[in-house]
Formats: C-alpha cells, structure tokens, sequence
C-alpha cells in the first residue's frame, strides 16, 4: 500500500491507494497554510497516522511503504522549490517528512501526479511515452518519457500552460503575452466569451456569471460569441498538441481538468484541429483522449510517484 | 571501434571513431540514391569492408564493434520509414547492413546523430538532459532526455523545424505555414530579407545572390533589412527555446549548423530573446551554446547512436 497526499492551498487531501490504483481509505483536512510550513507539517504527519493506523487495522499483511506528495508548485529532488499558494519557498519536504514517519517520501507537481494516475491505472496506461494536459483554471501539463515524469533541469518541465502560442488577448498570471493557458484554461474560456463581445460578435449568455461550462453548453447550441472563444481554445490547444508530436512523438496524448468535461464536442474538435497541424499526416493520427480520473488523480498519482522518478 | 556512417543524398561519409570521439579512419563515396536500395548498400557494405580492413591493419587490439548510421529523413527501429532525398521508404537498413557486415547496426536521424556527437563528446558532455538546434538549409534537432535520445512513437521526435511559431511569411517545404524553419533556417534568412525589402526596409545587399552568411553580416554593419530578417530569426528562435524550457527544462542547448558560425552575434542577441520569454526567470538562464564539432558530428554522433537508443 501507498500513500498519497495532494497538497492544496485550501485542502490536505490524502488516501490509501492498492496495487490497483483504488483509494481504499482517505482522509482530509484543512490546509490552513497561513500558518506556516511547520504547521502543515504537522498535519502531514498527522494524516499519514492516520491512514497509517486504519490501514494496519483493514490491511493487515500489506504495509503502507512509500509516500506521494503532489504540490502546486515547482519540485526538485524532493525539495518544494516554489509553492506561491502554500506560499513555500526551498521547503526540504520530502526529508522532513521521512523523517517523522520513517518512510520514503516523493515529491511530484499536481498536474504531473494526475498524469502518473493516468499513466498508471488509467487513459494511458501501458504507454512508455505520454503527455498529459490538464485544463482547469490554469493548464497543467505532465510528460513521460521511456517510463519516467521528466521534471528538468530545475523542476519546471511539463508547464505546457506557459508555452507561447500566439499574439495572447490578455497577459497571463506568469508576466507573459500568448501563453496556452490564456487560450485553453476554463479562464481563457470566459475571458474569450467577453472578447469575443468586446469585438461585436453576438451572445445569448451574461457576461457576468457565464462560467467556462456555460461558454462550452451555448459554443454546442451554436451562441456566436461562445462558439468563437472555444473555437479559439481548441485552436490553440491543437497547435500546441501538433508542436508536442514534433518535439516528443508521444504514444497518446490525455486531456484533464474540468474542461475536458466538455467530452465528444471538445475532443472531436482538437483530433480535427491537431490533424491539421501535424507535419507527418502519413500516419495513424496520436490518440487524444480523456483522462478517467477526476479529482482523486492527484492523490493517485501522488502514490505512485516513486515508481516515475 | 565504432563506424559512423553519415548517409547523405549525394554522399555517404564514414569514418572509424575512437572512444575520444576522433575519426581516425575515413572514406566517401557518391551515395548515386538513383541506382536505388540494394545498390547504396553494396556502396555501405563496401565502405565498412574498407574501413574494417584498414582498421584491422592500424588498430589490430582494438576491432570494429558496432556501426551507427545517420539518415536524412524518419527512422524507427532500425527501419528508415521514409527518406525523400534517399527516395527510400519502409526499408530495414539495420538489419540489411548487419546481415553483410554481421556487426551490430544502429540507425538515426542525421540530426539526432549531431546532437549526440555534441553529448558524447562535445558542447553538452556530461549533461544527461540536452536539446540541439541545427540550422541550416532547413532546422533540425536532437532531443537527449535522461541520457537516450527521445524518438518517439512514430520516428518523428525532435523535428523542431516543423513546430509553429508564428503566422509564417512563406509556405514551409512540409506544407504548413507558420514553422520555425521558415523563420530560423538558412533559407529563411534570405526570404526574410526578400520580404523585407517587399516591406519598403532598405539593404545594400543584393537581393539576387545575398546567402544567409551575407544576411547575417549585413546585419552586423547595421543594414535595415538584413538585421529585420535576422532580428524575425531569434525573435522565433528564442520563443522556441523558452517554449522548449517549458516543456523539458534541459540542462543545455547547444546549437549548430551554418547558421551557428554567426557566433557573439547570434549567440548573444539570441540568449536576451530567450531569458525574455522565459516563464521562470528567477532561476539561472539554461546555457545556448555553440555546437564544437562541423560537417564531422554526422559521423562521430552515428558512430554513437547504439549507446543512446
């Protein structure tokens, strides 16, 4: 058994999880990281007891041996390097955490974790070489290559959502103009619905409450506006995911996060949109499919980290 | 012993490279592609005979152990799945040369074999995570993660050229508009010029007969229209990298081909491009350096293939 914490600004999410990615028994509580690294140290600890404890009690002959943090933020050889919403900086975790639970401990950024889940138990499972997009308010990404999450030379491979693909029609959190995730994030979307307006183009929907699920329902139901920002989104997603195939040629490309729950209307849109791309259109187009975790990904793939690293 | 063999549309060069990553022995013939197949084998078989020969006589306590092939087009397996300037497609060269040489034969592509030569033994030694750029008449490249070169699913990793930067000025060779071969090769430098001019920038240079070597050193001296073309060359260059270290962080860019004799020039305007789009610019800058080896990296990095696959 493994554990696997994912580590939120908000929430400490962890659980159990077996040999076959199921989440056998979890535990939450509040992250509270006002209250400094030490404190949600604590928590840790106190949520791997925990689950420690109920698994001895259910599971007797199959110990927990390994433990998997997922971080929002950028990790490096099992130090938190930047977390900005833990507001952690060059925390040792992994160390810290072995220690007062005499078990090793990984570390892995949140959107590589979903895409170790995957990779392990789900969409892409059985491929050596995978890429994983993770659509949410920002755009995560994770890649593995022969087997292993590449993390860099500083812990900020696989940030998909700051590749530049265009002109950008806002700047981005990160400082820069063009990046994916101003096109493909749920963000992008309602920012691209107001744009869309601003250039005149027509929508039934208020510009006020419209959430990213409301632009993708009226783009289905042909709302001018709506259909225009995701037309964008799928544009710029499906140049990205041709640029990936002539840089990395993966086996199969998965797509995660709220957006992706937009289904057929989005997936058959960016197999089109990618096709069109692609350099070698000679061969069998990349699947592109979508993720079967939701959110118990990161806590998934958090276990398995050690086994990508 | 190694025998690296760079197989080229004109002509196929080999040589015996030492384990310094010296060619200690070599020999060339016309490739004649026309003839087809079979008849370039014979002109490979013949080449290793050659060499094996004279290496026997030279080096006798240190035998030919492998031979490495680089191929101008998609390679898989030891098949070269497709070779316009060969007019080669689906053929099992591996296993061909290794039938008639009974040696073990590894085959990539003559861009991977450079960006090899460079980790071997050049400007990325002893990096284990590298990219190379390689401009010339059009941009190649050479993806090294966790010291193996990635390529991919279908063959076509590491083929930079084809990823979009931009909207495009002409038509690339593969089709598309918008890839960073026709903003960063050879050719593009001198289209860009062209289309320069078309833009009402002045040049001194003479639109008939500037080569890209005259485009960059016009640029030099300050000439409009050829530091407009130059200035569109690492404007692109330098999003692709930044791009890159978003994607894989690596250790080390090295680039090389025609273009990279620009040397400072280049180098220096193309490293401020690159730190500008750069997502995480509180880390140090990942180093773009000058490839070490010339027209010699398609045999010294074939020669080497086998301990990267």
């Amino acid at each position: 058994m493994k554990i696997g914490i994912d580590i939120g600004g908000t929430n400490l999410a962890a659980g159990v999880v077996n040999d076959k990615g199921e989440i056998v028994i979890c535990d939450s509580c509040p992250a509270e990281v006002e209250q400094g690294y030490s404190a949600v140290l604590d928590k840790l600890v106190m949520l791997v007891n925990t689950l420690r404890d109920e698994c001895r009690r259910e599971y007797l002959n199959d110990p927990i041996t390994s433990i998997g943090c997922g971080v929002p933020g950028i990790v490096k050889d099992g130090v938190v390097i930047n977390a900005p919403n833990l507001f952690w900086k060059n925390k040792p975790l992994a160390k810290d955490l072995s220690e007062r639970t005499d078990l090793p401990v990984y570390l892995v950024n949140d959107a590589t974790a979903a895409g170790i889940a995957e990779n392990r138990f789900g969409a892409s499972k059985g491929c050596k070489d995978a890429l994983m997009y993770t659509l949410g308010t920002g755009v995560g990404g994770a890649v593995i290559v022969n087997g292993a999450v590449v993390n860099g030379a500083h812990g900020v491979a696989s940030e998909f959502g700051h590749t530049l693909v265009g002109p950008g029609f806002y700047t981005c959190n990160c400082g820069k103009r063009g990046c994916l995730e101003t096109y493909s994030s749920a963000t992008a979307l309602v920012k691209g619905l107001v744009h869309a307006v601003e250039e005149g183009v027509q929508t039934a929907l208020n510009l006020e409450t419209a959430t990213a699920k409301d632009v993708v329902d009226a783009a289905r139901e042909g709302d001018p506006a709506a259909l225009k920002a995701f037309d964008t989104m799928v544009d710029k997603l499906g140049l990205s995911m041709a640029n990936m195939i002539d840089i990395l040629d993966p086996e199969i490309i998965v797509v995660g996060g709220g957006v992706s729950g937009a289904g057929d209307f989005l997936f058959d849109a960016l197999r089109k949109k990618t096709a069109e791309y692609t350099t070698y259109k000679e061969f069998e187009p990349t699947p592109i499919v979508q993720a079967e975790f939701g959110n118990d990904a990161g806590i998934i793939g958090a276990a398995y980290a050690g086994e990508y690293l």
